[in-house]
This record gives structure tokens, C-alpha cells and sequence, in this order.
């Protein structure tokens, strides 16, 4: 996939973890290791895939990670303990509790729980009001963060573009337009957020100069939604049915990249794009608990 | 002003509160008064007089009001410690500290420190962070919270509705979308927010079902950029010369009145709109904060 116009995920991972090192290496030379700690409850196989990525990414940078796991029955009095012992463990600089969580707990009681100062995946209502109030002590969460890095580092100008977001979730949408519609680099632009109950989505998308997909809908962006020259941001993660697949299905992004890559003017692929930005900016707000919390 | 398609501020807050004083009897009858303390710093003359307005309504309601003045050239400090005061009075339900604040105390730091519990401006980062989340167990802003009431009350449609917010205020325009384009009652709208960096803000406001003004810019929104039917939401107070009235100044909003409401669905006077139901939102919150830290 060398198109030319596409935004490469991968790279600008690769060039943030590299920034990272430094920084983590400044730590250590004052006796600090980064510490992130995995909690994930069930034995769901998708959690397991995320954490073991992050595990590895963690190992690559020589940031201390421990990965905490309780059975699918898990009480929530019981994971309330646990996040209670990782909040007061100084070598826990980051608590990442994994989702979906089992229905016998409730996930904001749980993302209220972990300290805001360790809560590097930026759910805790305390973290989600700063981003909200354009206050930048607190953590972003991963992939709104990411997806305007990549912005940035792809030269994409945020100022005064028509930016369409498709979905209002908590972890993607909503962030995401508070991020780009404030003051400052990499934002100032007019933010439209669409979603199931948007009237005509296809008429907003194709005046977007900067399409952002996280309504998890595989393939929704077809080619006749999309602005030419505009940039396509792909934030889904679906499973198909696949039959040719060994394992009879596959992962597919928001958007109908064949179609729409060849009119978009730049484009993340998927996977490949947003996902690796996810982990770096996870790794990001590790390293700067442990600055803030040592320094 | 007896316009048919007028949004009439002033009766549906005094709806409002008429309710409140049904739940005011019932905290009374269980020995509860509700407490609201204002925090003024400065002789600012909008302050005085924003503060008298909400404490004659605490008044008429029944609710215990004190106002604590500091001057001017208060330290943040000493403010500190007299919000931590307020904290820990447990005759004192809600805590409101009037803006504008002098250059020396820092405004984030004063709204944080106020406890979210009492915090019924809704300024605090936690309860910035559940309204963003949905959860509603946080307090609202009550200027944006005022504008759904009047949706609501006043039977807009705002499903699937298009809304175009002007203004990217932490006060109204943020909140205000993270309400709109949630699902539920009274929301679940296609949201965009325009602001100073917006390209073609005219053509914004002409698409809109429900146009919401809260710029700070005086008489703004003019009627060619109104679509006929529309709803308009007048939030702006902004004071402008006036040679022919006695002071000099009046204060007009950032909807020019006369040219618009003829074309609108539904408009907010103002005054008489939106500003009587910023009061009502916080007596509301301050009796929902005593109903919550007595039961």
C-alpha cells in the first residue's frame, strides 16, 4: 500500500516512541521507570490482543509494565481493591483497566476509581472536563490524541477547515470535536459531530475537508461521500465474515478505503493508521506520569 | 412584546420555579433549608448586579443565601481558604463564586477547588467531565442547561435536528453541543459549532433548524442568515452606547431582534429569555445539591 497520499500510522509512531526514548532514558538517568499497569477482567480475546500490544510496545520503550488479571466473575468491590493497591504503588506511574468489562461492573465507577494523575488512558470524568475545558494538566485520551497528531505531523491545516466527525462516543467522537474546534495548533476548525440520527450524514461528509469515521460501521465512507482532495481519518475497527480468512472473519475500518483512497487527499489506512497512534500516545501519557509524578 | 413565536424566558423559569418551591417544602418539612453562598471579588458592576438578581430569587424561594465580598486585591489564597471554608459548612448546599475574578487568582484553580458536590455553576472539571460523558449525576452549566429546558418546555423537536452553536465558551458552546448531540430527550441532534475562525459562518446559520447565538458579538446574527422557520436561542449580553438612554449604554444580545423574529420559528427575547433560566438552572441545582447531601 505505497500511495502517495497516504498518512502512515506506523511511521509517526515509530518517530513519537523514538522522541519517547529520550525522554525515557532522561528518567532513568535520575533512577525513574516508567510504570504501566494492565489490569483486564474475562478472557475476552480482543482484550487480549490490545493489552498484549501495549505489553510489547511498553517492553520495546523500557517502560516497567505488569498486566493484573481477574476472572470474567470478578466482583466490582474486588477490582475496586486492586485499582485502590495500583494507585498507591509509586512504581505505577499508569493504570490502564481494559474494556468491555463484565455487566456485573460498572465501567464509570471504574474510570472514576484510578487516580486522575495515573489515569493515562484520559477516561476519568476529572481528565475528560480538563480536555474539555482546554486545561492541559490533565490526560487525553489515546486515540482522539492520536488521530491529531497525526494531523499535525501530516502537515494537514486544522485552521478554519470544515471537519465532519461521524460517531459521539465518549472514548472518540465527543473528544475528538472538543479537541479540534479549541484555539491553538491543530485545531480552530469548525467541528460538525454526525451520527445514526444525522438527517442526510452523506451531504455533511462531502463537504468536510477533513472526514473523521469513528461510528463503528464497517465501510460506511463510500467514494460518493467523500470531498475530493479532502482528508479521510479512519478511526473503526469492525469484524467481517470473511471466508477466505483462516479464522472466517477480518478487521475492516469506517471507511471503504479502496474507493475512497484513490479521491481522498490524504488517508490513513487500516490498520496501519490510527491504531499504532493509539499505542504511542498510551506510551506518551506514561512517560509524563512518571515525569510529573517524580519531578 | 407579544410576539406568537416568542420563547418566554420569564414564565417558563417562573414554571420552574414553582416547582422548586414543592421541593423546598419538602426539605423544609424535614428540617432542611437549602444553602447557596455567593463569593464576589471586586466592585465589578455586572457582578453586583448579576449576584443581587440570583440572591432576591434565592430569596422569593426560600432558600438561605449569604454573599461574602472580597476586595479586589484578594490573594488567591485568601480566596482558597474561604471557599474551604464554604466546603466544609453544612448549612451551605451550593457554592457560586461570580465571575470575573482579578488577574491575580486564577480562575481554573478557584472553580476546582470548589467541592464538585456544591459546585452548582457546573465550572468544576468533574462535573465538565460528566456532562461530557452523559452521566448525569454531575452538576450542568446552567446557562446551556437553561436553553434545553426552554427547547424542551417549549416543544422543539431537537431529534435529528440541525443545530449550528456560535461560540466555543466553556460556559455555552462547549457544554452546550456535548448536550445537543447526545441521545435522549431533548437532544440527539447533528451539532456544529461555529466560532471567529469559521470560513463561511453565513452559510452555517442559514442551514440551521435551531440556531444557538452565544458569541459575545452584539446583534450578529442578522435575518439573511436565519432560515425562515428557524429557532433562534439569543445567549449573548453585550453592552453597547446608546446616547438616548440614561446611562449611556443598554445591553442587547447577539441577535438582532427586530429583523429576526419576524422570520423565525420561535425566538428568545432579550432580555427575557435565556437570562431568567440561568437563574432558574441554579436554584435548581442548589436544591437538587441540598436534596443529595441529605438524604
Amino acid at each position: 500500500m505505497a500511495f502517495a497520499n497516504l498518512i502512515d500510522g506506523r511511521a509517526i509512531a515509530a518517530q513519537i516512541q523514538g522522541e519517547l526514548s529520550q525522554r525515557i532514558a532522561a528518567l532513568k538517568a535520575r533512577g525513574v521507570q516508567p510504570g504501566l499497569a494492565f489490569v483486564r477482567v474475562g478472557e475476552d480475546a480482543a482484550s487480549k490482543v490490545y493489552v498484549g500490544r501495549k505489553e510489547k510496545t511498553s517492553g520495546e520503550l523500557g517502560i516497567h509494565s505488569e498486566t493484573h488479571v481477574l476472572p470474567e466473575a470478578t466482583s466490582e468491590t474486588d477490582l475496586l481493591e486492586l485499582i485502590a493497591k495500583l494507585n498507591a504503588d509509586s512504581r505505577v506511574h499508569g493504570i490502564l483497566v481494559q474494556a468491555p468489562l463484565p455487566k456485573q461492573i460498572r465501567q464509570e465507577i471504574i474510570y472514576a476509581s484510578v487516580r486522575p494523575e495515573k489515569d493515562v488512558d484520559g477516561f476519568h470524568p476529572m481528565n475528560v472536563g480538563k480536555l474539555m475545558l482546554g486545561d492541559d494538566t490533565g490526560f487525553k485520551p489515546c486515540t482522539p490524541a492520536g488521530v491529531m497528531e497525526l494531523l499535525v505531523r501530516s502537515g494537514v491545516k486544522t485552521d478554519g477547515a470544515e471537519v465532519v466527525i461521524l460517531g459521539r462516543g465518549n472514548i472518540v467522537g465527543k473528544p475528538m470535536a472538543a479537541m479540534l474546534c479549541q484555539k491553538g495548533r491543530a485545531a480552530n476548525a469548525t467541528v460538525t459531530i454526525c451520527h445514526s440520527a444525522t438527517r442526510d450524514i452523506k451531504a455533511h461528509c462531502r463537504r468536510a475537508d477533513i472526514l473523521i469515521a469513528a461510528m463503528g460501521v464497517a465501510e460506511f465512507v463510500k467514494a460518493d461521500m467523500v470531498k475530493p482532495g479532502a482528508v479521510v481519518m479512519d478511526v473503526g475497527v469492525n469484524r467481517v465474515a470473511d471466508a477466505a480468512s483462516k479464522s472466517g472473519s477480518r478487521l475492516v475500518g469506517d471507511v471503504a478505503f479502496a474507493e475512497v483512497q484513490p479521491i481522498a487527499g490524504k488517508i490513513t489506512p487500516n490498520p496501519g493508521g490510527v491504531g499504532p497512534m493509539t499505542i504511542a500516545m498510551l506510551m506518551q501519557n506514561t512517560v509524563r506520569a512518571a515525569e510529573v509524578a517524580t519531578k
